[in-house]
């Protein structure tokens, strides 16, 4: 069986960046945007909707459970129906393109539910976060999106991100994102920089 | 400074055992009975009572604050008073322990609230934890005390002692006992020996 590594992560812990370097330092595929443009291709929804989906970033629409039965949000009832179909063609698409890679090759997949996803490839599950402080100070150094944003707001967004991937675990996993218990090891990167992080995990997994 | 990792750990997971392999393998030491023996010295407790003490196992007895004031549960008024000051000078004996051990030599220090006293020391601050079923499964290898007990029992126990951990914990240092912000790493040790487990993070430590 192929190695797989997958990494969930707080926004602004750098847990993508930990991902990038340690498919590197391993010398094994790192997959992120190819799984995008995979799911695209299969669905024929454009590549920025599809992104839009599974990196959570709509926010407005949400489909929940009540008991054991679907709903969409009431936010705006117009048009649920169709995209609470969407949503669950993309994450089985997903789903798909996931186990499909992971049978291809050693890999390192960052987010999208790959942990539950791909459980029966006994994945290692990575978790990455970081006191609020330091993520602040990260997304901050990656300036882009952040740039116009006060503290305040940035706070805000790190957490509202993180609230919205909660929420997408626990809809399509039934389990308690960030919670211990499913995952093998939970890394703070809140004392130490990422690069540093990543030659760390690869010494620890490079002969097993 | 010297090099100080501090594991935290739930009851059955092995966390002392990886302590002690961890600090035989790095070849530091590993501060265990040396530290209730001199509390013993210092306090002139006897060394069983003092081990009762820092392990917890009193159970009856607990200090536990209302506000920023110390109380003494009602349970058993009598001889409470006292109780509570001995409480108070074997924790701060036992700061005091780890500190000096702390100053003489890099090691490895299981417990005892140490990531929070020695955090001075900028240790790494380590938390080892496993599932249920994997803990009960552990602690009947060990066998010794837990022969007896049905499977039922032994995980009551295993709440009950975490439970007295996390009291412990959060009346000394504030915070909560095993919530990641607290530690560096976290290392779920259900699906991993804790031999193999101790050598993964000497291969990950040996060259910082």
């Amino acid at each position: 069986m192929n190695r797989v590594i997958t990494i969930g992560r707080e926004f602004g812990s750098g847990g993508r960046e930990l991902g990038k370097r340690l498919a590197e330092l391993l010398q094994i595929a790192y997959y992120d945007k190819e799984i995008i443009e995979e799911i695209a291709k299969r669905t024929q929804l454009a590549e920025s909707y599809v992104h839009q989906i599974v990196e959570q970033k709509t926010g407005v629409f949400y489909p929940i459970t009540i008991g054991r039965t679907l709903h969409a949000h009431q936010v705006h009832n117009f048009g649920n129906d169709f995209m609470l179909k969407q949503y669950t063609t993309v994450y089985s698409e997903q789903a798909n393109v996931l186990r499909e890679m992971a049978e291809k090759s050693d890999c390192v997949i960052v987010g999208r539910c790959a942990d539950y996803i791909l459980k029966e490839h006994n994945p290692l599950r990575l978790f990455v976060y970081a006191d609020m402080d330091s993520k602040v100070a990260r997304c901050r150094l990656k300036g882009d999106a952040h740039e116009e944003l006060s503290d305040k707001d940035l706070r805000k967004k790190i957490r509202r991100v993180d609230k919205n991937r909660a929420k997408y675990y626990q809809y399509y996993t039934g389990h308690t994102w960030g919670n211990r218990s499913n995952y093998d090891l939970c890394v703070n990167t809140s004392a130490i920089s990422v690069k540093e992080c990543a030659e760390m995990l690869a010494e620890m997994l490079k002969n097993r």
